[in-house]
C-alpha cells in the first residue's frame, strides 16, 4: 500500500527557508508572489492491505519520527 | 490563490535521506515498511485569481528553482 505523509511548518512558526525561496523568485522576475513556506514529503510504501491499521502505524511514525509535533503539522494521504 | 508544488525524486534516482529514514523506522520497531522516499512540499501563495496564468507561472518557477529537472519530478496542485 502507498501512502504519502506530508509534514508542514505550523502557523506563526518562522520559515527562513521559504523566505529566501520567496526572495529568490522575487529576483528571478516573479512578481505576485505573496509567500512561499516549504515543507516535507514522505512517500511510504507499506506491506499489508489493512488501511486502518496502516493510518495509524503512520501516524505514530510521524509522532516518533517524521515531524517534530512541536513545530510541525502532518497529514497522511493513501494513493 | 493557494497552490501546493510538490517535487519528488524520480524513480531509480537514488534517496540515501529515504534509506535511512527506512532504516530508522525499522530501528523503532516498525514492520512492513517497504520503502521510504523523501521529497519537497512548497506552498506558495500568489495574487492574482487567474488559475491558468498561475499554473504557467508555478511551473515556470519549479522549471528554473523549485526542482531539479535532471533527477526530480513536480506536480502542482491548487487548494
Amino acid at each position: 500500500m502507498k501512502a504519502r505523509v506530508t509534514v508542514t511548518l505550523k502557523n506563526g512558526v518562522l520559515d527562513p527557508q521559504g523566505k529566501a525561496i520567496e526572495g529568490a523568485l522575487g529576483t528571478l522576475g516573479f512578481a505576485g508572489v505573496g509567500s512561499v513556506r516549504q515543507g516535507k514529503v514522505f512517500d511510504v510504501e507499506l506491506n499489508g492491505t489493512d488501511q486502518a491499521k496502516a493510518e495509524a502505524d503512520l501516524k505514530a511514525m510521524c509522532e516518533k519520527l517524521l515531524a517534530n509535533t512541536v513545530i510541525e503539522n502532518y497529514s497522511v494521504d493513501f494513493a
